[in-house]
This record gives structure tokens, sequence and C-alpha cells, in this order.
């Protein structure tokens, strides 16, 4: 891929600055921006009038909680004044924002580039009229799937399919990996009749029983397919009727990782081990195993890494076992591991069967081979299967990704990012440990989720506002234009932090 | 509701007037315009320069087919230059849209009132910066919540959740359901340990082996969850793994409803019994029915109606059974059949449990009684739970419906449909049969699938744009702007195709 080339950048980037200064201007709402990030004016720093929630945000708290449990809601936002790596919440709060959205804001809040996308009369009726993509698409739409999603596809990938959220993604993979299935077994005959009405009634033939393996620890999402291979944590399982699919350990790596070489890989093959022995177990109770979906790097189960001497011998099983490679990039995905794809650091000799995207770009959907496409209409199908408007905001953060050199940009910081964590790992060692990360995706464990939880409330009385996974670790999630100067607010708000609490 | 009185006009929609010309005018592509429609500019009536899809469309058709399965693709629209109840396609046709976009577009294309919302500067904020709204939603939700999705809410109901999609919305509905049985069942306790790890393997007893009911031919979504209770056609079903949940025989009315009261009724009780029977036969095996999806009207299954007896006695049944229902006013909600909700119709003593929405609605999400709230955070919840820039959408939506009085033009321009309808099934009797509807969700039947593919063909060429459902029908979704003069346009083009077939 050659995101990184400033020969991409397209001429209307450069012809829109006028555009731009006008909009940015409405919105410039910290009088005190100083800088300028990847194109976007920021504050000099996070500033703070109350604690957070404040006064406002916990009023609103009280009048939402007639309407819904508000026991997730954190504080409330003012986004027009947002900017940059700077959230700023209702009560005049400004913070440093490295959770941004649950790793869902690509460019920073009120970037230029976006601001333009919307300034253009010919964009708007793209976010009035959402189509019925897969039966009526706009004029643009193809060219759009191409100078967005395309532009960025996996190496040896060319077919996409948009779709709302991470979930339905997942959802739609997993289906794609049962139509192949079914299809190959029928050796290029027709469903039976008996297929075709039993399925109807939720009955096999039609409705076979086919498994997908997952990973302890895993997360792909909350609707029933996407959670049947989600292992993360009780509160988004107990209760909920899930099939008996396979689930093998996902390796639970120690650190530092060069000197727990062995010990590492002993880790990875005895999950290995597993995975081969779930497929030849089900395989064999007559619930075959048709796919496996496995994010690049845990995430809401504790930022879990595994080698890519792992991935590729997983993939290798996978292949022997004519078992679909589903990598669920949701998380990972655009660029914060300072490649686009967390992937593409693993060295695999092929791409994975299927890579499913949503979070930073913007609007759901994956990535699949030729093969796993689906011979007939409407197999992968539902009313909007995402949304044009979206593409079209993706399309400038895939320009400014390009423009701003932004993976170069995530891969300094994020050393810069690391380093200063294994600094504060050795200053603090019965507070910090088990500092790991690709590109600015980065976390720490400390002793206990109490610990933690402590740590990340006195982060933000301190301006800079973080997110939890696992049990036990804090995670960075921040832009792809988070820069040194950023690291340094948060490297010196944790060292205080850690200072008072060791 | 007081969805009708003008009174609740809101300043703002008349104070607004001059920005909206200054919109609409660069929207105005076609230039025949005579007619304002709700206040919306619109051409003068269909006009055709190619037949549909036309050498562009097939163009694109193409291109699109290189990244993705393109069989469900009808043609390419202008959505820049499609206005009120007109689609305009990328080789110049103008068609009247009586399907809009799968009964998705509520005031027709490009409606002023929508781009008002898009060329406030304090928008555009939304738009660009997607929140997660259940941890960090943005200072003006609660009221968006309220001016927008709690002043339709259905009587009774006053809590709310937002959802990306319809799918969602029914699968986050379940779940709902599934929350609030297992803490009854616990009877205040906490769950177990061994609940509380086991649901991480998807095993008893943290996942239960709950059902829920659902009817024949209907249609909740397509994931798995909401595919459980999906008995529609084989094409959204086949090869799918899916869980055993019990489903009931939704009834088949005979038309005209008025010469078959009494074998209505029986039809009805049969089906009746049947939620009966499977409710103790499913409860005896040890996986208790503890939901039920329906539609108030089956749409795509074949626009199939239920009398209010009928829903009345679920109602009861449910009741007497402890079993949550669900309303899916996915395709009937916002105002389609002359009421906001189509279950308005049915005088049910009390509110449904659960009522789900999506599509006109432009976010979905589901409305529920204050018994089924979470006690929990993030028991239903995901990274976005919707979207605050279609809530913002759908306020204004919301006003237009009130300003222009849209259900009172449903109903009307509903009845003129229908007595038409009535006119061409006893002119054509061999052809249209079991003419049908609530407001303008009408439909007809044909003698068979071919022959009604072959009309909504004829009716493409003669410029007016109709869909499909179940195996025979043809069902109206126009939008809340369409009026008896889009009617005649209809109607005289398809009483010269019925002559043409007859």
């Amino acid at each position: 891929m050659a995101i990184f080339s400033r020969s991409g950048v397209r001429l209307w980037s450069l012809l829109k600055k006028t555009s731009r200064l006008c909009y940015a201007s409405q919105h410039t709402a910290v009088d005190s921006s100083q800088y300028v990030t990847a194109g976007c004016p920021e504050p000099n720093g996070p500033s703070l009038q109350t604690s957070v929630p404040g006064p406002e945000s916990q009023r609103l708290i009280q009048e939402l909680d007639k309407i819904q449990n508000t026991g997730s809601i954190q504080f409330f936002v003012d986004y027009a004044k947002s900017q940059g790596n700077y959230i700023a919440d209702v009560d005049g709060n400004v913070m440093l924002d490295i959770f941004t959205q649950i790793a869902s804001i690509p460019i920073g809040y009120n970037h230029p580039n976006l601001l333009d996308v919307m300034s253009q009369p010919e964009n708007l009726s793209t976010f009035i009229n959402r189509p019925a993509l897969a039966v009526f698409p706009p004029k643009d739409w193809v060219q759009r799937l191409k100078s967005a999603l395309l532009s960025v596809a996996p190496p040896g990938m060319h077919q996409v399919q948009t779709m709302a959220c991470g979930a339905c993604s997942i959802e739609h993979g997993q289906k794609a990996m049962f139509i192949t299935y079914q299809r190959k077994k029928r050796g290029g005959m027709p469903p039976s009749q008996e297929e075709l009405s039993s399925c109807l009634s939720n009955l096999k033939p039609g409705c076979p029983d086919l498994t997908v393996l997952s990973f302890s620890g895993a997360f792909h999402g909350r609707t029933m397919g996407a959670l049947a291979v989600t292992h993360s944590k009780w509160i988004h399982k107990l209760d909920f009727p899930t099939p008996d699919w396979p689930m093998a350990t996902f390796p639970k790596l120690k650190y530092p990782l060069h000197e727990n070489e062995r010990e590492n890989m002993e880790i990875e093959n005895r999950s290995l081990d597993e995975v081969r022995d779930k497929i030849e177990e089900y395989n064999r109770r007559g619930r075959p195993v048709v796919g496996c979906c496995i994010e690049p790097i845990q995430a809401e189960g504790g930022d879990n890494f595994a080698s890519p001497r792992f991935f590729q011998e997983l993939q290798k099983i996978c292949k022997e076992n004519e078992v679909v490679l589903l990598i669920d990039e949701v998380q990972t995905g655009c660029g914060s591991t300072g490649k686009f794809w967390a992937h593409e650091h693993f060295n695999l000799p092929e791409s994975p069967d299927i890579v499913a995207f949503s979070k930073k770009m913007l609007t759901g959907g994956f990535y699949y081979k030729d093969d796993l496409r689906p011979k007939e209409a409407f197999r992968i199908f539902n009313t909007w299967v995402g949304d044009s408007s979206k593409v079209l905001l993706l399309e400038a953060v895939i320009n400014t990704i390009k423009e701003y050199n932004l993976l170069d940009n995530v891969k300094d910081t994020g050393k810069y990012l690391k380093d200063g964590l294994h600094e504060m790992e050795k200053k603090f060692p019965h507070c910090v440990s088990n500092v790991r990360g690709l590109g600015t995706f980065c976390s720490v464990d400390f002793p206990d989720g109490l610990f933690r939880d402590n740590i990340l409330n006195k982060l933000r009385s301190r301006g800079v506002h973080a997110g939890a996974c696992g049990d036990r670790s804090m995670r960075f999630r921040p832009t792809l234009v988070f820069q040194k100067h950023h690291a340094d607010i948060f490297m010196d708000a944790f060292e205080k932090t850690l200072q008072e609490n060791q």
C-alpha cells in the first residue's frame, strides 16, 4: 500500500484551504489555540474548571436517567468545542483524549478536512437521503468505494461489503463463511427442496449445525452471532442464550518478551494445539468448524498480543482444515498500530480470508476473498448495508492520513510513548508492568482493577482522559494525529500520579 | 399524542424559510418544478429518457460487480436531483417513487427542512464527531431524545434506547427480555459465580436456554438473533445455524374482510391456539418462552394483516404467560399507516412491552416499559448505540410531520389510494386481488410472482417505481408527503398496465 506517499495527495485537498479557514474559524472555540496538529488547530494543553463529571454533566446524567440506564455515562461532551486531541465537556473542562470514543475518532475532533466535506453543497444530499445501498446506490458509489475502502484494502483483497457497525460486520462475515461452506458441500448442486423449506422453521438440513471457533478473552460484538465468539466479560454475556461453539485459549504472553521467548512460544503452541483439538472435536461431533474469528490484538479483553508466528501457524491450521480465517480489525484497523491493518505486522504468506472493520473507519464492513463472494443476490443484505455519508467522510480521513503521513507519525509517536512507558515501568516497578504495544496502540498493567481505576481518575483530574480494558489494564487509543508533545503531557501527568500512588 | 396539532410547530421552522430558499435553489435540479409538496419542490410528473436501468446504470453495475455481488441492484440514483416523491436515476430518468429505499424515506428526497439542518453551522460537529453515546453523549442529547424520540413515544412508554439499525434494535430488545426474565428468576439475588464463569464459555447456567416465539412469514432482520425470529424467505435463512425457537402460524386472512368475518376469526383463533400450545410445549421442554416478536403488519412476508382483536388476544396470552411482547415497527412506524405507530390501530388495553423502530425513523432503537430497563450499566450497549446525527435529522422529520399534518395527509391519501385499488380490483378481477392497507401502507396481490414482476417492470417503464413483497404482492411504501395527485399518476399508469396484461 502506497498510502504514505505524498504524491497521492489529491489536488482538491490543496484547493480547499480557503473554505477550510472559513469553517475552522466557526469551530475554533478554544481561543487559546496555539498549535496546529496535522492541519487541525488545538488548544495548548488541557484546562480544568471543575472535577469531571462536573455539575452540568451530573445534572444531564440525572435528566437522562429518566429515559435510560446511565451507569456507563462518564460525562457530557461539547463536541463543537472539542478539537484535535482535546475533548471539551459541558462544564468547560478541556482534556487530552487518549480514549477517543472507544478508539473510534481517527484524525481528531472537528478536523478541518472533515468540516470541508460538509461545506460542499454537492455533498449535502448524501447526508439527508440515506440510500438502500444494495438496491439503489448513489451515482458516485463505485468511485467512493474505490477511493476510500479499496485504496486501503489489505493486500490481495478486492471485494468489500459495507455494513452499519462492527457487530453486523462480524455477523455477515460469518454468514459468508456459512454460505461458502454449504455451497462447496453441495458441489455445484442447487439446495434441495427440503433445505429450502426446513430453513424457514430454523430446522436442519436448511439451517445446518455449523460452528465458528474463537478465543478466550475475545471481543467481537454484542448481537447473537458476534456474541457467540465473544468471551471477554460476563457483563456482555450473562443471561443470553448462545450457541455452543468451540473456544480455544488465547495465549497470555509474559513480558518483557525478549526475556520470555521460550516460555511464550510454549504458551502459544499450547493454544495452537487447542485450536487443532477443538476443530477435530467439533468436526467429529457433526458440528463442523467452518470459520475462526480472531482479533490481531485482543483489545476489550485486556490488550493481549500474540506473535506473528502464532498468527502464521493459525492461518496454516485454518487452511489445512478448510476453516475460513476472519481477522477482526474493528479496533486495530485504520492505522493505530503504525500499519493500516494490524495483521500486516504478521507477514502472513497470504491475506486472511475476511477482514472486518468499523470504529475509526467510520463505516462498518468487511473485505473478503473472491471465494467468499456469495453467488446469489440478497444473501449478504439489509436495508441500508452501511451509510454512504460515512464513506464520504472516510475518504477525507484516508486522504488526510496520506497528506500528513500519519502512519509515520503513529510509528514515531508510538515508539516515543512506549519508551516513556518503559521508563515509568522502571521507576515504578510495583505499579506499572507489562508495557506493550504496536504504534500508539499501547497498554500497561497495574496491580489490580481498583488500582487501575484510581489511576484513571487521577489522570482525569490532571486533564488526561484515558480508558481501561481487561481486568487491570489501561489502554492507549489516541487519534492518528497524536504527537510527541501530547505524549509528553500524558507522561507528565502519569508520572505525578504514580508518585502519589506508589 | 398531540403530533397533529399546529400549535406544536416550533418557531425555528418559520424563522428559517430564508436559509431554506438558498439551499433549495442549489438542489432544485429538475427545472420544471411546478408543485410544492409539503414544503418540498417537485417535478410535475415522471419523465423517462431511457429504459431503467439505463446505459449509465448498467455501466456502473458492471463496475461495482468487480467489488461485490450486484444481483440486487436495480439502478444507480442521482440523489442530489431526486426531489420529494420523485427519484432521479443516473440516466436522466425521473420516476414517481412509491418504494422509497425499502420504505425508509420519511418526508421525500431533499426536503428543505432536512437541508436546513445541514445549513446550521452549529449542527456540523454532530455529523463529523460520532460519539460513543452511552459513555460520552453530546450536550444536547437529552433534549434531542425528548424533542425527537420521546415526543412520538407510544402511549405509556417513557424509556428509549437508540441503536444503529433495525436488526440490532431487535437483538437488543431480545436481550432486554432475557435480562429481565433472569433477574426475576433470581428473585433479587445476584448471579452466582457459576453463572458468571460459565457464560464466558457460552455454557449453562450463565447462558440459559431461553427462547423467543415468532410467526411464520415474519421478518425481523438478518443478524443471528433477529434471523432466529424471521421466517419469510429462504434467501434470508438458508445455510445459517439458527436456534430452534418456537414459531406459530401467522393468520392469512381472506379478503374482502367484511365477507369473511367468521372464517377469519377462526383462522386467527387457530393461530392464537398455536401460540398457547408452543409456549406450553417449549416451557415444558425446559426452554422457556420469555418473549414474542411480531410485526403489526407482516411486510416483507407479503403485507399480511391481522385484526385488532388478534393482537389484543395475543397481548393477553403474553401477559398470562409472562412473555414479553415486542412489536417490531421497523417498517410500519413513523406514520405510514395514518397513525404514528401501526399498533395504535389495535386499541390494546396497554402498550406493548417493547416497540422497535428504524427505517423512516432514520435511527434504529426501541422503546421499552420501565420493567425492562436493565439495572446494570453496559448490558444494552455498544460503541456507538446509534448516531446522534440521525436523531438530529429525525427531529426535523417529526417537526415536519407536525407542521404539515402529515398523518392526516396519509389517512386522506391512503383512503383515496385504496378506493382506487378497489376500483382496479373490480375492473380487473383476474389480475388484482386482496386489496388491503392502513393509511398508504397498502398492497394488492397478483395471480403469481411472475405476473407481479412483469407489472412492476411495466409500471417502471411508465415512470412509476414500486416494490414487491411476499410471493405475489406489490407493496405501496410512499413517503408521508405522497398526495392524491401522486396517487392519480400511479393509478393512471397502473390501469394502462393492467389493460395491456389482462
